[in-house]
C-alpha cells in the first residue's frame, strides 16, 4: 500500500498511533514546561539521498537516527527533553508500511527516554524529508554552552569516535567486512544505524559538577569540528594528544592509520559529547562513565587546535583540517 | 550566487542576520515561557511545487505564508506566538538571494508580533523544503479546543473566505483578470500572497469573554472543513445560513455562484478563525471586530452539518463535501 492509495487524512490516521497527544496534523500540542526551568528548543532536517538511504539505513534506522540527532543536540545544551514533532513530506508511490517502520524507530528511542511524539505534519513532496524539532528543558544555571571553555579546562570525550563512519563504510563496501570478525561488524554497523545520544551523560554529570559551568557540544559533525567550534566562540585554542583518542587504535586494526584518524576526527554522527572541565571535575567524570570515557587533551590560550602525537612527531593543526567543511 | 557556490556554513552566516538568537545551525536555543502559562507548539511543512511555486508566490510570499500558516494555528489554540524555528532544504543551484527574500518575508510578519526566529537548520534537497515550528503560550483555562462547541453556540468567522483561492486564480489564470479592477485585483492576490494570521482577535475575545471556555480552529483548510472537524469533535452538528457568508456575494459579482461557493467553502489558506460561542458574545464579538466578522450559523445537537440557502431552497450537506479531501 502506498501513500498516495491512502492519501494525506489517512497517512495522518495511521500515525496517530505513534501521537499519544493525538494532534499529528492537528493545529497544534500543548506542553508543561517546569516554570523553573527554560525551555530549549533543536531542530534538524533529515533528506533522502542526502541523510539517509535504502543501502545505509533501513526505515526504522532513518527514525531512529532522526531523534537521535535532535536529543543529542538536547544533551549537549544540559537538556532533558519533553516533546517532539515530526514534520514529514513524503512522494505518493512512497509505502506505507517503510513510513510506519520509520515511525517503530522513532518510537523506540523516543520511549528510552520517556519522550512522546506530540504534533507533526504530513504532505506531499517529490522527495522524503523527515523534519524534527526538539524540546527540552533546564535549569537556566545549569545549561551546557559553547563559547565557555578556560585555559586549563581538560577535554573530555564520552564514547568513541569514528565508529559511525567505519559502519557506513561497511554498508556502502561490503567485501571490507569479509577483514573483520561478525561481531565487529554487528557493532560498527550498529554505531552507524543505531547512535546513541548521551542524554545518560547528564546526571552523573551533575552529581559531580552540580551547579559549575560546563562547555560542551556534541560531535554530530565530527570530533574536529566540536573541538575547533568550542574553540572558535570561546577564543581560545587546544592541544589534543593524538595517543589518547578513542577508537584510533582499535580502528587502526582494520583500517589504515590514515583513515581511521581521518574517520575519528572528521566521520560525525557518533553523538558523543565533547565536554571542557576543570581537570578535578573531568578525571571524576571519566572515572564514573568508565572505560569508554577519556581526557583527550587539553584548552590552552593560544588560539589553534592542534593535534599532536609525540611518538611520531605529528602535528596536525585542525583549524585547516576544518576548513574542507566549509 | 547559488547556494553550492558558499556552501552550508556561507548559507547559515548570511541567514544568522535572521535570527537574534544567533542560533541557526547551532544546538539549539533557549527561551523563557511564562511559568503561569503553558507551551503551544504546532508545525507545517511546506514544498515546493506543491504548496507554493515561481508563478504564484514570489519568495518573500513562500517566507510569509510559512509563518502565516503556523502563527494562525497558534491563534486557533488561543496562544501568543514566542519564537520559531525554521528547517529548510534547499538544491544546491537555488539562488541565495532567493533564500534571503524567503527570509525578509518571514521576518517581516514575525516583526509583526515581536517573535524571533530562534533557530533553525540548514541542508540540502532535490526539492526546496521549508519547515516552520513555532512556540507559543497561553494560560491553561484560556487555551481554545476544537471539541467544545455546544448547540445553542453561534458560530463567528473573523474575516471573508474564498479570498485566497480566488486570488491564485487570478495568478494562474491571467487573462480572468480583465474582468475586474486594479483594486480588486490587487485586494484578492494579496490574500493569497500575505494572509494574515488572525492573533489580533485573541485581545478583543478575552475582553469580552474573559476566561470563558471558547471553541474554535483557523480556516486553513477551508471554512467547510473547519466546521465539519469542530462538529466531529464535538459531537455535534450545524447550520450554516448560505446568505450570512462572507464574501460570497462579493466573489459572485466576478465568478459564477457555484464558483464562489465552492471557493468559500473548499478554497482555504484564508487562516481565518472559526468561533463557537454563546451568542451574548458572539454578538459582541462580532460588533467589536467590525464589518468582516459575522455570525454565520449555529451548533445545533443533530450531528449533521449543513447549508441552507431558504430563499433558493439550497441544501449542501458539507459532510459529505468534505469527503473530497480524503
Amino acid at each position: 500500500m502506498k501513500v498516495k492509495d491512502i492519501g494525506e487524512q489517512g497517512l495522518l490516521k495511521k500515525l496517530q498511533s505513534f501521537c499519544p497527544h493525538d494532534t499529528i496534523g492537528d493545529d497544534g500540542a500543548v506542553l508543561s514546561i517546569d516554570p523553573r526551568q527554560q525551555l530549549v528548543v533543536t531542530t534538524d532536517v533529515l533528506v533522502d539521498g542526502v541523510h539517509f538511504s535504502d543501502t545505509t539505513t533501513p526505515p526504522e534506522s532513518v527514525g531512529w537516527r532522526a531523534i537521535a540527532a535532535n536529543l543529542s543536540d538536547l544533551a549537549a545544551m544540559g537538556a532533558t527533553p519533553v516533546g517532539v514533532t515530526v514534520g514529514l513530506a513524503v512522494p505518493g508511490d512512497l509505502s506505507v508500511v517503510w513510513i510506519e517502520r520509520m515511525y517503530q524507530g522513532m518510537s523506540q528511542l523516543l520511549a528510552q527516554h520517556n519522550t512522546p511524539i506530540v504534533g507533526g505534519d504530513v504532505c506531499r513532496s517529490p522527495v522524503t524529508t523527515v523534519s524534527i524539532t526538539a524540546f527540552g528543558q533546564a535549569f537556566p544555571h545549569r545549561i551546557i554552552k559553547r563559547s565557555t571553555a578556560q585555559p586549563g579546562d581538560v577535554i573530555v570525550t564520552t564514547g568513541y569516535h569514528g565508529m559511525s563512519r567505519a559502519g557506513l563504510e561497511l554498508l556502502l563496501n561490503p567485501h571490507i567486512s569479509s577483514k573483520l570478525n561478525e561481531e565487529t561488524q554487528k557493532r560498527l554497523v550498529q554505531a552507524h544505524q543505531y547512535p546513541q545520544p548521551r542524554l545518560d551523560v547528564l546526571r552523573p554529570l551533575r552529581e559531580i559538577a552540580e551547579d559549575e559551568s560546563i562547555t560542551g557540544i556534541d560531535s554530530s559533525d565530527g570530533l574536529g569540528d566540536a573541538i575547533v567550534q568550542i574553540c572558535a566562540l570561546s577564543g581560545v585554542g587546544a592541544q589534543i594528544q593524538s595517543p589518547s583518542l578513542p577508537c584510533i587504535s582499535m580502528l587502526s586494526q582494520w583500517f589504515s592509520l590514515e583513515q581511521a584518524l581521518n574517520w575519528v576526527l572528521y566521520g560525525g554522527e557518533d553523538f558523543e559529547l565533547i565536554l571542557c572541565l576543570s581537570e578535578k571535575i573531568g578525571n571524576q567524570l571519566v572515572q564514573k562513565l568508565g572505560e569508554k570515557a577519556s581526557i583527550i587533551g587539553k584548552i590552552v590560550e593560544e588560539t589553534s587546535v592542534v593535534l599532536i602525537d609525540k611518538s611520531k612527531a605529528i602535528k596536525i593543526s585542525l583549524d585547516q583540517g576544518f576548513q574542507h567543511f566549509q
